[in-house]
Protein backbone atom coordinates (compact mmCIF):
# COMPACT_ATOMS: atom_id res chain seq x y z
CA UNK A 1 0.00 0.00 0.00
CA UNK A 2 1.16 3.60 -0.71
CA UNK A 3 2.47 5.60 1.89
CA UNK A 4 0.10 8.75 2.12
CA UNK A 5 1.99 11.93 1.62
CA UNK A 6 3.20 14.06 4.18
CA UNK A 7 3.37 17.84 4.26
CA UNK A 8 5.95 19.50 7.14
CA UNK A 9 4.91 23.14 7.75
CA UNK A 10 8.23 24.49 9.31
CA UNK A 11 10.52 22.15 7.92
CA UNK A 12 13.04 23.71 7.61
CA UNK A 13 13.76 23.75 11.91
CA UNK A 14 15.66 21.49 13.29
CA UNK A 15 12.91 19.18 14.38
CA UNK A 16 10.64 19.57 11.26
CA UNK A 17 13.75 19.20 9.25
CA UNK A 18 14.66 16.28 11.22
CA UNK A 19 11.00 14.65 10.85
CA UNK A 20 10.69 15.43 7.27
CA UNK A 21 14.64 13.46 6.27
CA UNK A 22 13.44 10.35 8.08
CA UNK A 23 9.95 10.55 6.84
CA UNK A 24 11.52 10.42 3.48
CA UNK A 25 13.91 7.78 4.48
CA UNK A 26 10.90 5.85 5.09
CA UNK A 27 9.63 6.02 1.99
CA UNK A 28 6.81 8.39 2.73
CA UNK A 29 6.39 10.87 0.33
CA UNK A 30 7.67 14.62 2.12
CA UNK A 31 6.93 17.99 0.85
CA UNK A 32 8.59 20.69 3.09
CA UNK A 33 6.01 23.62 3.36
CA UNK A 34 7.37 27.30 4.19
CA UNK A 35 5.83 30.67 3.80
CA UNK A 36 9.21 31.50 1.34
CA UNK A 37 9.46 28.72 -0.87
CA UNK A 38 12.62 29.88 -2.52
CA UNK A 39 14.37 29.70 0.51
CA UNK A 40 13.04 26.54 1.32
CA UNK A 41 14.18 25.19 -2.06
CA UNK A 42 18.05 26.39 -1.11
CA UNK A 43 17.56 24.76 2.21
CA UNK A 44 15.95 21.35 1.35
CA UNK A 45 19.30 21.41 -1.13
CA UNK A 46 21.73 22.10 1.20
CA UNK A 47 20.71 18.77 2.74
CA UNK A 48 21.96 16.46 0.49
CA UNK A 49 19.06 13.82 1.35
CA UNK A 50 20.06 10.36 -0.51
CA UNK A 51 15.89 10.56 -0.73
CA UNK A 52 13.61 13.81 -2.92
CA UNK A 53 12.06 16.38 -0.87
CA UNK A 54 9.48 18.36 -2.57
CA UNK A 55 9.40 22.03 -1.58
CA UNK A 56 6.01 24.57 -1.75
CA UNK A 57 3.87 27.30 -0.45
CA UNK A 58 2.29 26.00 2.51
CA UNK A 59 -0.91 26.27 0.86
CA UNK A 60 0.00 23.92 -1.70
CA UNK A 61 1.71 21.67 0.94
CA UNK A 62 -1.15 21.74 3.05
CA UNK A 63 -3.24 20.81 -0.01
CA UNK A 64 -1.49 18.12 -1.31
CA UNK A 65 -1.01 16.27 1.75
CA UNK A 66 -3.28 13.14 3.76
CA UNK A 67 -0.75 14.19 7.16
CA UNK A 68 0.77 17.47 7.78
CA UNK A 69 3.04 17.86 10.55
CA UNK A 70 2.58 21.13 12.55
CA UNK A 71 6.57 21.75 13.21
CA UNK A 72 6.46 25.41 13.60
CA UNK A 73 6.47 27.24 16.91
CA UNK A 74 3.56 27.06 18.68
CA UNK A 75 3.13 31.01 18.48
CA UNK A 76 3.07 30.62 15.03
CA UNK A 77 0.07 28.22 14.62
CA UNK A 78 -3.01 30.44 14.86
CA UNK A 79 -1.65 32.69 12.00
CA UNK A 80 -0.65 29.60 9.75
CA UNK A 81 -4.00 27.61 10.67
CA UNK A 82 -5.94 30.57 10.05
CA UNK A 83 -4.44 30.45 6.35
CA UNK A 84 -4.39 27.11 5.31
CA UNK A 85 -7.89 25.55 7.52
CA UNK A 86 -9.90 25.95 4.02
CA UNK A 87 -6.79 23.76 1.92
CA UNK A 88 -7.06 20.60 4.14
CA UNK A 89 -8.33 17.43 2.29
CA UNK A 90 -11.04 15.11 3.68
CA UNK A 91 -9.88 13.44 6.86
CA UNK A 92 -6.94 14.87 6.72
CA UNK A 93 -4.54 14.03 9.73
CA UNK A 94 -3.08 17.23 11.16
CA UNK A 95 0.03 15.90 13.55
CA UNK A 96 0.66 18.84 16.32
CA UNK A 97 4.14 18.59 17.59
CA UNK A 98 3.94 22.21 18.98
CA UNK A 99 5.48 22.34 22.81
CA UNK A 100 4.29 25.78 24.57
CA UNK A 101 7.67 26.26 26.62
CA UNK A 102 8.36 29.69 28.09
CA UNK A 103 11.45 30.39 29.66
CA UNK A 104 11.16 33.26 32.33
CA UNK A 105 14.46 34.34 33.96
CA UNK A 106 16.02 31.30 32.30
CA UNK A 107 13.42 28.69 34.28
CA UNK A 108 11.58 26.46 31.43
CA UNK A 109 7.47 26.32 32.54
CA UNK A 110 4.55 25.91 29.97
CA UNK A 111 2.82 28.80 28.69
CA UNK A 112 -1.09 28.49 30.19
CA UNK A 113 -3.53 27.05 27.18
CA UNK A 114 -7.14 28.02 27.21
CA UNK A 115 -7.56 24.46 25.70
CA UNK A 116 -5.73 22.59 28.39
CA UNK A 117 -3.05 21.79 25.88
CA UNK A 118 -1.26 23.07 22.30
CA UNK A 119 -2.88 20.02 20.85
CA UNK A 120 -6.37 20.82 22.01
CA UNK A 121 -5.58 24.47 21.06
CA UNK A 122 -4.89 23.17 17.07
CA UNK A 123 -8.31 20.88 17.03
CA UNK A 124 -10.01 24.38 18.18
CA UNK A 125 -8.44 25.55 14.89
CA UNK A 126 -9.00 23.19 12.13
CA UNK A 127 -12.63 22.06 9.78
CA UNK A 128 -13.98 19.23 11.87
CA UNK A 129 -13.43 16.75 9.23
CA UNK A 130 -9.77 17.08 9.67
CA UNK A 131 -8.04 14.63 12.79
CA UNK A 132 -5.42 15.53 15.12
CA UNK A 133 -3.28 13.64 16.52
CA UNK A 134 -0.03 15.14 19.33
CA UNK A 135 3.10 13.18 18.78
CA UNK A 136 6.85 13.59 18.25
CA UNK A 137 6.68 15.97 20.92
CA UNK A 138 9.45 14.33 23.20
CA UNK A 139 11.78 13.01 20.80
CA UNK A 140 14.20 15.74 21.07
CA UNK A 141 14.82 17.98 18.31
CA UNK A 142 18.23 17.72 18.31
CA UNK A 143 18.74 13.92 17.77
CA UNK A 144 15.94 13.58 15.22
CA UNK A 145 18.14 16.52 12.91
CA UNK A 146 21.45 14.51 13.44
CA UNK A 147 19.62 11.95 10.89
CA UNK A 148 22.32 8.75 11.87
CA UNK A 149 21.86 9.11 15.59
CA UNK A 150 19.97 6.17 17.21
CA UNK A 151 17.03 7.16 18.76
CA UNK A 152 16.19 4.33 21.08
CA UNK A 153 13.25 5.68 22.75
CA UNK A 154 9.43 6.03 23.17
CA UNK A 155 7.32 8.50 21.37
CA UNK A 156 3.85 8.91 23.00
CA UNK A 157 0.93 9.76 20.62
CA UNK A 158 -2.38 10.95 21.73
CA UNK A 159 -5.71 11.60 19.11
CA UNK A 160 -9.52 12.26 18.79
CA UNK A 161 -10.09 9.18 17.16
CA UNK A 162 -8.44 5.49 17.11
CA UNK A 163 -7.96 6.60 13.34
CA UNK A 164 -5.64 9.17 13.71
CA UNK A 165 -3.92 7.25 16.68
CA UNK A 166 -3.01 4.73 14.64
CA UNK A 167 -2.03 6.53 11.68
CA UNK A 168 0.32 8.85 13.60
CA UNK A 169 1.67 5.56 15.42
CA UNK A 170 2.60 4.42 11.79
CA UNK A 171 4.66 7.68 11.32
CA UNK A 172 6.39 7.05 14.82
CA UNK A 173 7.33 3.21 13.67
CA UNK A 174 8.17 3.82 10.75
CA UNK A 175 11.23 6.15 12.35
CA UNK A 176 13.97 3.70 13.28
CA UNK A 177 14.33 3.92 16.68
CA UNK A 178 10.84 4.66 18.26
CA UNK A 179 7.95 3.06 19.64
CA UNK A 180 5.13 4.41 19.80
CA UNK A 181 3.12 4.25 22.81
CA UNK A 182 -0.43 5.03 22.28
CA UNK A 183 -1.57 7.20 25.76
CA UNK A 184 -5.65 7.91 24.94
CA UNK A 185 -7.42 11.07 24.04
CA UNK A 186 -6.09 14.14 23.17
CA UNK A 187 -6.52 15.67 26.49
CA UNK A 188 -3.29 13.32 27.28
CA UNK A 189 -1.21 16.21 25.19
CA UNK A 190 -1.25 18.48 28.28
CA UNK A 191 0.74 15.36 30.04
CA UNK A 192 2.82 14.91 27.02
CA UNK A 193 4.21 18.57 27.04
CA UNK A 194 4.59 18.16 30.37
CA UNK A 195 6.89 15.42 29.71
CA UNK A 196 8.53 17.97 27.06
CA UNK A 197 9.17 20.34 29.92
CA UNK A 198 10.56 17.69 32.29
CA UNK A 199 13.17 16.52 29.67
CA UNK A 200 14.26 20.21 28.93
CA UNK A 201 14.85 21.01 32.60
CA UNK A 202 16.26 17.17 32.92
CA UNK A 203 18.67 18.49 29.39
CA UNK A 204 20.03 22.06 30.96
CA UNK A 205 19.87 20.49 35.04
CA UNK A 206 22.53 17.49 34.38
CA UNK A 207 24.11 19.15 31.11
CA UNK A 208 23.31 16.78 28.56
CA UNK A 209 21.59 17.13 25.42
CA UNK A 210 19.21 14.28 24.43
CA UNK A 211 17.12 13.54 27.56
CA UNK A 212 14.06 11.57 26.49
CA UNK A 213 11.76 8.42 27.53
CA UNK A 214 11.40 4.78 27.72
CA UNK A 215 8.71 2.77 29.23
CA UNK A 216 9.85 0.39 31.13
CA UNK A 217 6.96 -2.54 31.97
CA UNK A 218 5.58 -2.21 28.46
CA UNK B 1 26.48 8.64 59.81
CA UNK B 2 23.10 7.83 61.41
CA UNK B 3 20.26 7.99 58.90
CA UNK B 4 17.11 10.21 59.73
CA UNK B 5 14.28 8.54 61.42
CA UNK B 6 11.26 8.43 58.76
CA UNK B 7 7.61 8.40 59.38
CA UNK B 8 5.46 7.15 56.78
CA UNK B 9 2.12 8.57 57.57
CA UNK B 10 -0.87 6.49 55.47
CA UNK B 11 1.75 3.10 55.95
CA UNK B 12 -0.73 0.83 55.91
CA UNK B 13 -1.50 1.52 51.90
CA UNK B 14 -0.11 -0.12 48.91
CA UNK B 15 1.94 2.79 48.57
CA UNK B 16 3.20 3.22 52.19
CA UNK B 17 3.42 0.01 52.94
CA UNK B 18 5.95 -0.49 49.81
CA UNK B 19 7.96 2.99 51.31
CA UNK B 20 7.73 1.93 54.76
CA UNK B 21 9.58 -1.71 54.19
CA UNK B 22 11.58 -0.40 51.40
CA UNK B 23 13.14 2.33 53.95
CA UNK B 24 13.75 0.24 56.48
CA UNK B 25 15.36 -2.64 54.97
CA UNK B 26 17.98 0.07 53.36
CA UNK B 27 18.51 1.16 57.17
CA UNK B 28 16.28 3.97 57.98
CA UNK B 29 14.66 4.10 61.26
CA UNK B 30 11.13 4.21 60.16
CA UNK B 31 7.54 4.35 62.14
CA UNK B 32 4.29 4.26 60.57
CA UNK B 33 2.34 6.91 61.56
CA UNK B 34 -2.06 5.84 62.01
CA UNK B 35 -5.03 7.28 62.67
CA UNK B 36 -5.34 4.03 64.16
CA UNK B 37 -2.50 3.02 66.11
CA UNK B 38 -3.39 -0.72 67.19
CA UNK B 39 -4.37 -1.52 63.73
CA UNK B 40 -1.31 0.03 62.35
CA UNK B 41 0.44 -2.77 65.16
CA UNK B 42 -1.81 -5.66 64.17
CA UNK B 43 -1.20 -4.59 59.96
CA UNK B 44 2.40 -4.02 60.05
CA UNK B 45 2.95 -7.12 62.11
CA UNK B 46 1.50 -9.01 59.06
CA UNK B 47 4.08 -7.70 57.27
CA UNK B 48 6.44 -9.75 58.86
CA UNK B 49 9.36 -7.19 58.10
CA UNK B 50 13.29 -8.37 58.57
CA UNK B 51 13.43 -5.15 59.82
CA UNK B 52 11.96 -3.20 62.77
CA UNK B 53 8.96 -0.63 62.01
CA UNK B 54 7.64 0.82 64.55
CA UNK B 55 4.06 2.19 64.85
CA UNK B 56 2.48 5.62 66.63
CA UNK B 57 -0.35 7.67 66.22
CA UNK B 58 0.24 10.46 63.48
CA UNK B 59 1.03 13.07 65.74
CA UNK B 60 3.51 10.91 67.50
CA UNK B 61 5.51 9.87 64.21
CA UNK B 62 5.68 13.46 62.97
CA UNK B 63 7.25 14.73 66.46
CA UNK B 64 9.85 12.04 66.44
CA UNK B 65 10.54 12.29 62.72
CA UNK B 66 13.33 13.94 60.62
CA UNK B 67 11.47 13.08 57.14
CA UNK B 68 7.89 12.51 56.99
CA UNK B 69 6.14 10.57 54.36
CA UNK B 70 2.92 11.27 52.92
CA UNK B 71 1.55 8.46 51.53
CA UNK B 72 -2.03 9.18 52.44
CA UNK B 73 -4.69 9.68 49.84
CA UNK B 74 -4.64 13.23 47.98
CA UNK B 75 -8.32 13.87 49.84
CA UNK B 76 -6.87 12.96 53.31
CA UNK B 77 -3.88 16.03 53.05
CA UNK B 78 -5.75 19.05 54.31
CA UNK B 79 -7.39 17.30 57.31
CA UNK B 80 -4.05 15.66 58.08
CA UNK B 81 -1.86 18.37 57.82
CA UNK B 82 -4.25 20.36 59.55
CA UNK B 83 -3.61 18.17 62.86
CA UNK B 84 -0.04 17.70 62.74
CA UNK B 85 1.50 21.37 61.50
CA UNK B 86 2.31 22.11 64.98
CA UNK B 87 4.21 19.22 64.99
CA UNK B 88 7.08 19.25 62.75
CA UNK B 89 10.69 19.39 63.84
CA UNK B 90 12.88 22.42 62.49
CA UNK B 91 13.80 21.77 59.38
CA UNK B 92 11.72 18.63 58.82
CA UNK B 93 11.25 17.35 55.52
CA UNK B 94 7.70 16.46 54.01
CA UNK B 95 8.43 13.83 51.25
CA UNK B 96 5.03 14.26 48.98
CA UNK B 97 3.91 11.38 46.68
CA UNK B 98 0.41 11.97 46.76
CA UNK B 99 -1.51 12.91 43.20
CA UNK B 100 -4.89 13.89 42.97
CA UNK B 101 -6.00 11.16 40.18
CA UNK B 102 -9.16 11.35 39.11
CA UNK B 103 -11.52 9.00 37.44
CA UNK B 104 -14.64 10.75 35.49
CA UNK B 105 -16.35 7.73 33.36
CA UNK B 106 -13.75 5.42 33.77
CA UNK B 107 -10.85 7.76 32.24
CA UNK B 108 -8.18 8.72 34.38
CA UNK B 109 -7.23 12.45 35.24
CA UNK B 110 -5.72 15.04 37.43
CA UNK B 111 -8.25 16.83 39.65
CA UNK B 112 -7.36 20.80 39.16
CA UNK B 113 -5.31 22.12 42.00
CA UNK B 114 -5.14 25.56 42.61
CA UNK B 115 -1.77 25.68 43.72
CA UNK B 116 -0.86 24.20 40.58
CA UNK B 117 0.36 20.69 41.98
CA UNK B 118 -0.77 18.16 44.91
CA UNK B 119 2.93 19.10 46.26
CA UNK B 120 2.63 22.74 46.40
CA UNK B 121 -1.02 22.11 47.98
CA UNK B 122 1.18 20.51 50.30
CA UNK B 123 4.18 23.48 50.72
CA UNK B 124 1.17 25.86 51.27
CA UNK B 125 -0.58 24.22 54.31
CA UNK B 126 3.05 23.53 55.99
CA UNK B 127 5.07 25.60 57.88
CA UNK B 128 7.67 27.93 56.45
CA UNK B 129 10.73 25.83 58.61
CA UNK B 130 9.16 22.42 57.12
CA UNK B 131 10.98 21.98 53.70
CA UNK B 132 8.88 20.28 51.13
CA UNK B 133 9.79 17.60 48.16
CA UNK B 134 7.49 15.58 45.54
CA UNK B 135 8.57 12.27 44.84
CA UNK B 136 8.27 8.90 44.43
CA UNK B 137 5.24 9.67 42.64
CA UNK B 138 5.82 7.35 39.39
CA UNK B 139 7.40 4.23 41.17
CA UNK B 140 4.00 1.66 40.73
CA UNK B 141 2.59 1.28 44.61
CA UNK B 142 2.19 -2.08 43.35
CA UNK B 143 6.06 -2.77 42.90
CA UNK B 144 6.62 -1.38 45.81
CA UNK B 145 4.72 -3.21 47.76
CA UNK B 146 5.76 -6.50 46.31
CA UNK B 147 9.37 -6.08 48.11
CA UNK B 148 10.95 -8.35 45.95
CA UNK B 149 9.69 -6.73 42.97
CA UNK B 150 12.87 -5.31 40.98
CA UNK B 151 12.15 -1.71 40.32
CA UNK B 152 14.55 -0.82 37.59
CA UNK B 153 13.71 2.30 36.68
CA UNK B 154 14.34 6.21 37.33
CA UNK B 155 12.05 8.27 39.69
CA UNK B 156 11.79 12.11 39.89
CA UNK B 157 12.48 14.69 42.85
CA UNK B 158 11.49 18.67 42.29
CA UNK B 159 11.84 20.65 45.85
CA UNK B 160 12.18 24.03 47.18
CA UNK B 161 15.62 24.02 47.60
CA UNK B 162 18.82 21.99 47.25
CA UNK B 163 19.01 20.52 50.70
CA UNK B 164 15.02 19.21 50.03
CA UNK B 165 16.26 17.33 46.56
CA UNK B 166 19.54 16.15 47.96
CA UNK B 167 17.76 14.90 51.10
CA UNK B 168 15.04 13.37 49.11
CA UNK B 169 17.14 11.95 46.60
CA UNK B 170 19.15 9.89 49.24
CA UNK B 171 15.57 8.26 49.98
CA UNK B 172 15.42 7.35 46.64
CA UNK B 173 18.76 6.22 45.74
CA UNK B 174 18.62 3.61 49.32
CA UNK B 175 15.96 1.49 47.49
CA UNK B 176 17.69 -0.98 45.52
CA UNK B 177 16.35 -0.48 41.43
CA UNK B 178 16.06 3.31 41.58
CA UNK B 179 17.94 6.09 39.88
CA UNK B 180 17.12 9.59 41.39
CA UNK B 181 16.47 12.15 38.41
CA UNK B 182 16.88 15.79 40.41
CA UNK B 183 14.14 17.92 38.02
CA UNK B 184 14.57 21.31 39.61
CA UNK B 185 12.01 23.40 41.36
CA UNK B 186 8.61 22.52 43.14
CA UNK B 187 6.92 23.92 40.50
CA UNK B 188 8.07 20.82 38.23
CA UNK B 189 5.85 18.54 40.39
CA UNK B 190 2.79 19.41 38.05
CA UNK B 191 5.15 18.12 36.04
CA UNK B 192 5.43 14.74 37.61
CA UNK B 193 2.06 13.97 38.47
CA UNK B 194 1.22 14.39 34.67
CA UNK B 195 4.00 11.53 34.08
CA UNK B 196 1.74 9.47 36.78
CA UNK B 197 -1.18 10.12 34.74
CA UNK B 198 0.13 8.98 31.53
CA UNK B 199 1.46 5.88 33.68
CA UNK B 200 -2.24 4.86 34.63
CA UNK B 201 -3.17 5.65 31.07
CA UNK B 202 -0.30 3.01 29.63
CA UNK B 203 -1.20 0.41 32.06
CA UNK B 204 -5.06 1.13 31.01
CA UNK B 205 -4.74 1.38 27.99
CA UNK B 206 -1.87 -1.47 26.80
CA UNK B 207 -3.28 -4.12 29.80
CA UNK B 208 -0.24 -3.84 31.40
CA UNK B 209 0.50 -3.42 35.30
CA UNK B 210 3.25 -1.41 36.70
CA UNK B 211 4.52 1.15 33.36
CA UNK B 212 7.22 3.44 34.78
CA UNK B 213 9.97 5.66 33.11
CA UNK B 214 13.26 5.62 32.38
CA UNK B 215 15.44 8.65 31.30
CA UNK B 216 17.51 7.78 27.83
CA UNK B 217 20.29 10.01 27.68
CA UNK B 218 20.94 10.40 31.15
Amino acid sequence: MALPPVAVLGGTGQHGRGLACRLARAGYPVVVGSRDPLRAVRVVDEWREPCPIATASILEAVQRAAVVVLAIPFDAVDPTLRSVSPCFAHEALVVDVTVPLTFVGGVAGLARVAEGSAAEHVKARVPAHVRVAATFKTVPARLLHAADSPLDCDEFVCGDSSSARTDASALITAVSGLRAVDVGPLSRAQAIEHLTLLAVAINRRHHVHDARFRIVGL
